[in-house]
């Protein structure tokens, strides 16, 4: 805790200098980089000088140290500032600080999880609170480990309706390892926030959603010091807000509009760096952690695995259940997160068995994926369920925790319009395409249950992002238990000759396809039906084969919007063979209303009939 | 306001029989339907009881009637009281009402504009609210007409973040015209809500965030009474939080888990509605508002549109924030709205020529699209802009906007990795993809100023949800300002003969492509070259005649993920049509980081050096 450049003892007055030193390194790495954000950076300068001289247990040698304390940037355009407080506790180099926004440092415009000491990318505000309930949501619940999670949160995106989702799940949850600093700093990109300076107003809200709150003046480091010391003090989690100034102290920015995302023009951040007191070399010996215990968790099975067998008709939503039930009790790192339909999506079957391993999330799809993205930062492997359609609420979530390379294995039930009674507000039918647009992620949609429950299992030895989609009514058994479903491969329902048609499809309509098969048999025309239950990767070599066994001639059908779906896939999948195609696509083009499955899938032209017809259409092309 | 069934004046004997009825015919019709939310409705039905008898001024023959007030069930799987309150206010048949959920009904699972006293489709959770907050903002700043708008909430809704941004906007913008009713029956779908009935927790948030908050017995008619007759006279939101039962008045039913979303069993329902008193038939006077005023609002231009003219280099979404001003010049319905990111995506533009249609909605996307339907619903033509990655945010509330069939405009600005320096965060990658699969959508993508102007106008012609993404670095001018861009169109930038290579392409890298065609002629190869600026609907016959004149050589590049986005697109154009294609597809398929925005482009493979080398590798197959 002394510091080596300046050699003075932790006090006002180095946590002055400090912050002073942050101030102008954050000035020269954005004006060096040629953009970047140094007057949100140089707000919040001494409020992390405080943390991380005082308060922050940290082994930058060991960044998996499970003891480690947790720094989240939910402002994570104030990266200059955290950039220098890691040159300032000596883990990198002026250079590295120097490199900041250059093609190919680590050190880009926002923080992400390239750097060992970052948790998980932000730069969308409102993430960083949601994700940081979760990581404490893991110390508390799970780790059972003292560390604190710390989060710095900007003014403007305290108009995020995720960071009060945030607000209501930390304190249900009694997260007292959690501690928000807001950086009051009154302005905007455009404007002043909602807010400004009306620190009262903050607290109110903070109070009324269960925390405690103080209010400081955010340039006053005892004032800072003192705050910090109640916050792990209290039994509830703790909101400080720090009243600052943007761009503080260089009189030319402070607290001035227009100077938003904009780095002191080159040759004018001398007189900047001047009036701050110049360039420093304070270093901070950041605290360690009082221990280095062993990893709390493991992905490595406790015994065999027993998946669940179906022999009769079942949901696969039930099969989702069941068999992350069976995952739950031989892996002590899988979790689960479900958004208050539990007893719909069946996560509840899991809840019911393993209730220390299952966390309530509420409907609150956001704060839901926030939680298991923080969840997944300590090592655990959650799955996330709702409604497939309800994840279209936490697409930004999902998005930004593929660039965090977060794990996270979401279910989503009640997949497209065979749904039938509830409407289209309930009927998923534009997931796939928001799923594999998804950088790296995985999309599954299996059509039974015993094909479910593999492919659950897939998913918890899977990495990165994957999702897969349920049925809300009971399909046929297909497939035999003993049968393997890998993670980009597909199954060949039924075989044919070349003069066949080949159809591929996934889910429920696969079973309209065997129906349409079986009639079209009658008339001697044969299906080659393919089953890509793994939409991405979708398993192009078998597919390619069967087209062209069957001249080209192919259908694709699926319960799902025509754009992004599997029609898509299929055709990008088939696009640099140069195959003379055959083609017809039975994807959902109407608006839906109620009625029943049936009847909803026969008018979108997606069932048994529909395919028969597009097959008799093709068969002699 | 007589009843004419039971001959009662109105008063608390008359409301309490209304509220059975209202119980019973939501028993009755979900029974007959087979499914659905009849406890959810009856919990709410006393509240509604004297809402429709004494407070709410509608009429039901003219709903297009300005000043009728709005009524929004924000829970919307309340629809067996909705549809219920319509047969008692006389406007629809026992017949219809008995038509619940079944196929070709109007009366849906959850509530739809099908319907004509419908302003939106609710059905996922957490929307009615922000959605209020639009029609709001319409009636006190644009229409200035004194209806009210009442929102119906359900207590599980409140865990969503956007009911607390709906809850901000509405007291920043002082709405005193609206008042949200929580019907707080304390259970949710699969357990107890967060708060249970602990109404302080409610009132102390509502009021931390600026709302006069009133708490009921909300089976309580007097006490309902006169909570609206308060609410109606505040100059700020209220937000009344009644103390319901969920299934209230059969005992069998009242105050249970495990009733949620599930009828009365046939046979069983006469032992309910014989405890409810039987079956009624109040019809009510529901009273109309005091004026029929004429439309409020036009479309039709008030003079000639006078679009910017670009003869330099300028960024698209210049191009977009001043062709939008001049829309607002000439056309009195258009107002825009932004995410605090107006001097971004240049909105600001607008907002200082039309400061009074313009709404700073700041970091609050969902709200933005919220208050966006709201204002569709009133006849207005709203431009929502944020960066195009954030509309990922609020995905949910586009869908569900389809689902509305509002007139919707976005403007998705810095799309792509082309923006550079400030990382994958802020780049708009799955934006085309996300909302090519929305139904009915429109996408445009232009790639030079006059180009984006003239697709700016003419969005401001076209129904339902369309979507512009614009460019951050400035675009060389390609286009004069006398061409013609209408939807479904494209502009082939380059002819060639049969032996070149077609490339499709949109937005910034039609600047690449042009590029590589002036290096490629350089060596004898020709590219066929087509700006494909409607991404949806495509401009399929061009593209086709294109292929099949260059031999079905195809190069598709896109600043995008591969997945869902014009080169899908373009192979679904193709498809049916049975070309043969050599086809290669340049996109986005690693995780950039920081840099140029040339490096990144390059690093990816969609700069003018990739295009080159695929044409290169095609020209000869």
């Amino acid at each position: 805790m002394t510091s080596q450049g300046d050699q003075q003892t932790i006090g006002v007055e180095y946590w002055r200098a400090l912050g002073q030193q942050l101030r102008v390194d954050s000035i020269r790495s954005s004006t060096t980089g040629g953009s970047g954000h140094p007057t949100s950076s140089m707000s919040a300068a001494d409020l992390m000088a405080v943390l991380m001289s005082r308060y922050l247990r940290y082994d930058f040698d060991e960044p998996e140290n499970p003891a480690n304390d947790h720094l989240i940037f939910s402002k994570g355009h104030a990266s200059p500032l955290l950039y220098s407080m890691y040159k300032a506790a000596g883990a990198i180099t002026e250079d590295e600080l120097m490199s900041f926004r250059s093609f190919g440092s680590r050190f880009q415009g926002h923080p992400t999880p390239v750097i060992p000491w970052v948790d998980v990318a932000t730069g969308s505000l409102g993430q960083g609170l949601p994700i940081g309930v979760g990581v404490a949501l893991a110390g508390k619940y799970l780790d059972r480990l003292p560390y604190h999670v710390w989060v710095l949160c900007g003014d403007s995106e305290m108009a995020e309706g995720s960071m009060w989702e945030a607000f209501q799940h930390a304190s249900h949850y009694g997260l007292d390892n959690l501690t928000a600093i807001l950086d009051m700093n009154r302005l905007g990109q455009s404007g002043e926030t909602m807010d400004g300076w009306n620190g009262d107003h903050y607290a109110r809200r903070a109070e009324a959603f269960g925390w405690h709150a103080i209010q400081i003046d955010g340039h006053n480091p005892e004032e800072i010091d003192h705050a910090y010391a109640e916050a792990i003090e209290q039994d509830t989690p703790t909101f400080i807000i720090a009243r600052t100034e943007k761009g503080h102290g260089v009189s030319s920015l402070a607290n001035q509009l227009g100077k938003h995302g904009k780095p002191v023009p080159q040759g004018e951040e001398d007189a900047a760096i001047e009036e701050l007191g110049g360039n420093r070399g304070i270093t901070v010996e950041v605290q360690k952690p009082d221990s280095s215990p062993e990893p709390t968790v493991t992905s490595e099975p406790t015994g065999t695995l027993d998946l669940p067998v179906y022999e009769e008709a079942e949901a696969t939503r039930t099969a989702y259940g069941e068999a992350l039930r069976a995952i739950g009790n031989v892996r002590e790192d899988v979790v689960a997160l479900d958004g208050e339909v539990s007893d719909s999506t069946r996560a509840q079957k899991f809840a019911e068995a393993h209730p220390d391993k299952y966390f309530e999330m509420y409907i609150a799809e956001q704060q839901m994926i926030a939680a298991a993205v923080g969840l997944s930062v300590r090592g655990y492997a959650p799955f996330a369920s709702s409604f497939a359609t309800f994840f279209t609420r936490a697409y930004d979530f999902i998005r930004m925790a593929a660039i965090s390379g977060a794990n996270l294995r979401i279910s989503g039930s009640h997949a497209g319009i065979s749904i039938g009674p509830d409407g289209p507000s309930q009927m998923g039918v534009e997931d796939i395409a928001m799923m594999r647009a998804v950088h790296g992620s995985t999309v599954l949609y299996p059509c039974d249950a015993n094909q479910t429950a593999k492919l659950v299992a897939g998913m918890s030895d899977t990495g990165g992002i994957s999702f897969i989609r349920t049925t809300r009514d009971s399909t046929p058994i297909l497939y035999g238990s003993d049968e393997e479903f890998p993670v980009g491969g597909s199954k060949t329902v039924r075989e044919s000759g070349e003069d066949a048609v080949t159809v591929v499809t996934a889910g429920i309509t696969v079973h309209e396809a065997i129906k349409a098969a079986d009639e079209l048999a009658g008339e001697g025309t044969n299906i080659r039906l393919i089953d890509a239950y793994s939409v991405k990767p979708l398993d192009a070599a078998t597919i390619h084969a069967a087209v062209a066994d069957t001249n080209g001639r192919l259908v694709v059908v699926e319960d799902h919007h025509p754009e992004g779906g599997i029609g898509e896939a299929v055709l990008s999948a088939l696009s640099e063979t140069g195959e003379e195609l055959k083609f017809r696509h039975l994807a959902v083009n109407n608006m839906p209303g109620s009625g029943t499955g049936a009847e909803l899938m026969n008018e979108a032209g997606i069932d048994s009939e529909g395919i028969a017809s597009a097959v008799r259409e093709l068969k002699n092309k």
